[in-house]
């Protein structure tokens, strides 16, 4: 009966970008509008052709739109794949009864396997509204899923998107950072030596989330990153690694959806946290992970005592889960390298792989350390054996030759790097000792430059904790890509000058 | 610098309803928008003439918006004052503070009475986001606030609004139910009897939250309900008494915005709820406040225990903000009287006012023990005689001749009521005895048949618990306005016929 001929109505393309929500936009006076009692922000199912979506409604004044017309945002119109005056119909969203679990999640009961699997699948097939995803993420935040929770998500991430095979008879290795350190840029340069080494590592990393650049971020400055998995396929098989962007093969789309509405808000979730990192590593097909935690004041993980219990849930999910997990805990007092913010970070990934004399020992460090991990849970030799043999493919330019090698695989390497077109330097009011960083107000500062939106945004520093600083000697120079930009983060660097702390 | 007239932009009205959330629409090649590096869905700033909004961007095709102009919702363009082709200039939001003790709360920690006010003044003053507002009320739901923060919460809203102020010498009587009961229209009754009897009762009344009607839904059928603070003080100085809807007068603007995404996520938050209550409370200037807690498997308060926690909370944030306040529970295991909507339950309130013979008892006896209850607390006298004063009021016919003053005090008693186009009964598939009813399902059957949004709908029971059921005959009557929302209910209905549970 809701869908007798009379009731449909002509779709139009609005031109109206609602980023991942789906909007569609109504006459108020509209026949459908009124038999089926929508309101404003009433959330409604679009039926078109056997395909559906779920949209939340916008009326409109009846000069916006046409007689008999319903109207679609960017998003909406996409995923219902339609065709200008397609014909659809519309009626009120179906109950979503997942929403009754994150009510129970909400006042503080532990979910059952079926009721995750129920929210993520709901949310995976766009059936939550931001609002709701936003209270399911703040209902499992901090702390607030258990062990038994945390595996039942990730299973149910997995479960929601592709899933990967590679060779069954070889180990297949992947690392992961908890991030929170700005310009901490390894993952290529480890890439480059131990698939040099022998060990296939098909790696998959994400765009930003809170931070101003993610691996994906920076290597989309170098090279082509969103391959289908077709592509990645052969790039591995001609070079035992990739860097490509785990977003375009679809591993975990669930994950993808909720980490928009985190970075707004801005919050972390153990649980989340966990879910996200090992689902994708499951769903790529991973057998060997390791898990790079560093601890500092303002990083992500600030105690050591809360990476124990990290790495403790790491080990146990990944076990449950089959997965063989290695955690490491390194030094996250400051940012690492020079540069933050995706230009700048690949500039210190090419210094450090071609040897170059202005190469961040920092970074240089930190990658042998971990790539010299992935190499002694590869072959169970001994970390110093193994960090040896890391020193030997990087010093060598070997590591060099087969980060160029991926890089063409993916599509080419893009060099020169861009530079931007607005820069300004800022400089010591004091003279003294550079005693700490703020990793979140540097991550801060480049993103109100334009990171990493603004791939060429961000900022360069010039001195590391330690160093002895002069009066007017430069700290730090902004990059952006936007007069508006430069001068917002400048702004709030002077109203933040303690993120460097001179004392 | 950001403000310079080059990079102003002229405004134009969209006619497009986003609801409560305001949205600006901008081109994706508007040379403002590149300038700031704004990207869909970012937190904007829009300053007119010295005023000005935060907004959600959507980004536009060119061929939606003229060159140099910027686009405004509804609301947008309303909170703003703007004339057509007004001069705007937009910037980035400034970082909100406050949203940092939101993630303090949300992994779990208790926040300061400076923090909640800074949040609650954000929140009035519209500078949140709906996602951001559904995460502080998802992070403070169930019992996540301490009794310290409930009164910080509850004074806060209070600093944000307009606070009534009566008499100095006279105590002012106020009730609340926390409802969760389907038909539960007692108020207007206890007004018309306890103003009739003296008692000085500015009642200002709420719209539904997640129910079918709030008591201001139903007088709003009855008489006009959006009463300007002047208007209350006339019918109180008249009357003793008032109904009034208490969004007019802007008693807890941070409430009316919070209880819009509370009503969407179906969230029930303690802390919340005796905030929302008391601070409503205090800044309509009331001295003596009645709460009548209905509890049942299906209420809003489902055990005993948990009224006992309710109630010693609202008795020591009222006392520290010096409420008398008086509790009382009262049975919650079934709808009360026969109507489910607001105009089915005004036809209730009004039988029982004129001593009608259909008048269901069930609400005269919960109005009459209520109104008791204020007599005794306003009186220092035994419940008893008390009890005694009220039904000699009610079955005099002075309620309703009270009753009808104060209608006709507030614009006029506009009679005879409204029937809905659209009516369906439904009888039962088997004959015995109805041993239970699910308020939740019956509520959610009311509203998906339109209420509180069309007041003609909703639904009449026939039955009570413990009658006896025989076979096709009618359990209830659906009402709706529209053929849609009478399919809809109907399908829930048959759907879940245990919500009248026949054994």
């Amino acid at each position: 009966m809701l869908s007798a001929d009379h009731q449909k109505l002509y779709a139009l393309e609005m031109g109206i970008d609602t980023h991942q929500e789906p909007v569609v936009f109504m006459r108020a006076d509209c026949n459908v509008c009124k038999a089926e009692g929508f309101t404003a922000n009433a959330r409604i199912q679009v039926v078109a052709d056997g395909r559906s979506i779920i949209a939340t409604l916008n009326v409109v004044n009846t000069n916006v739109l046409p007689k008999n017309h319903i109207g679609f945002s960017v998003i909406a119109w996409q995923r219902l794949d339609l065709q200008p005056n397609d014909l659809v119909h519309v009626r009120h969203a179906p109950t979503l009864t997942s929403m009754s679990a994150v009510r129970k999640k909400v006042y503080g009961h532990q979910l059952s396997a079926k009721e995750l699997t129920a929210i993520i699948a709901d949310i995976s097939a766009h059936r939550y509204s931001d609002i709701e995803i936003a209270s399911f993420l703040t209902a499992c935040a901090g702390d607030r899923l258990n062990e038994q929770e945390i595996l039942a998500l990730t299973q149910a991430m997995v479960a929601c998107g592709q899933k990967l095979s590679w060779s069954d008879h070889q180990p297949i290795f992947d690392k992961h950072c908890i991030g929170g350190l700005p310009g901490n840029r390894a993952t290529p340069i480890i890439i480059a030596i131990v698939s040099a080494a022998g060990l296939i590592i098909p790696k998959t990393s994400s765009r930003a989330i809170t931070s101003p650049a993610g691996t994906a971020d920076t290597m989309e400055v170098l090279t082509r990153v969103n391959l289908t998995l077709e592509e990645m396929r052969q790039v591995v098989a001609h070079t035992h690694g990739c860097l490509a962007w785990g977003g375009a093969v679809n591993l975990s789309p669930a994950d993808d959806i909720m980490i928009r509405i985190e970075r707004t808000l801005d919050l972390d979730s153990e649980g989340q946290l966990i879910a996200s990192v090992l689902s994708k590593k499951i769903a790529a097909g991973s057998t060997h992970v390791l898990i790079d935690l560093p601890v500092g004041a303002t990083a992500k993980v600030r105690t050591e005592q809360q990476a124990q219990r990290l790495i403790q849930l790491f080990e146990q999910v990944g076990a449950a889960s089959g997965l063989v997990v290695r955690c490491v805990i390194t030094d996250g007092s400051q940012a690492v390298g020079w540069g933050v913010g995706p230009v700048e970070e690949a500039r210190d990934v090419l210094a450090v792989l071609k040897n170059l004399p202005e190469a961040p020992q920092d970074l240089r460090d930190r990658a042998l350390f971990l790539a010299a991990n992935l190499l002694s849970m590869a072959h169970n030799k001994p970390i110093e054996q193994a960090r040896l043999e890391a020193e030997e493919i990087l010093s060598s330019q070997r590591a060099w030759q087969q980060f160029k090698m991926i890089c063409e695989a993916q599509g080419g390497l893009k060099l020169p790097l861009p530079i931007a077109e607005y820069q300004k330097t800022m400089t010591a009011q004091k003279s003294g000792v550079l005693v700490s960083m703020d990793n979140r107000r540097v991550a801060r500062l480049a993103k109100l430059a334009g990171a990493p939106f603004s791939p060429v945004a961000g900022l360069r520093l010039a001195v590391k904790i330690g160093d002895i600083i002069q009066q007017d000697q430069i700290l730090l120079t902004l990059f952006a890509a936007s007069k508006g930009e430069l001068a917002y983060a400048e702004a709030y660097y002077s109203s933040h000058l303690d993120m460097l702390l001179i004392q």
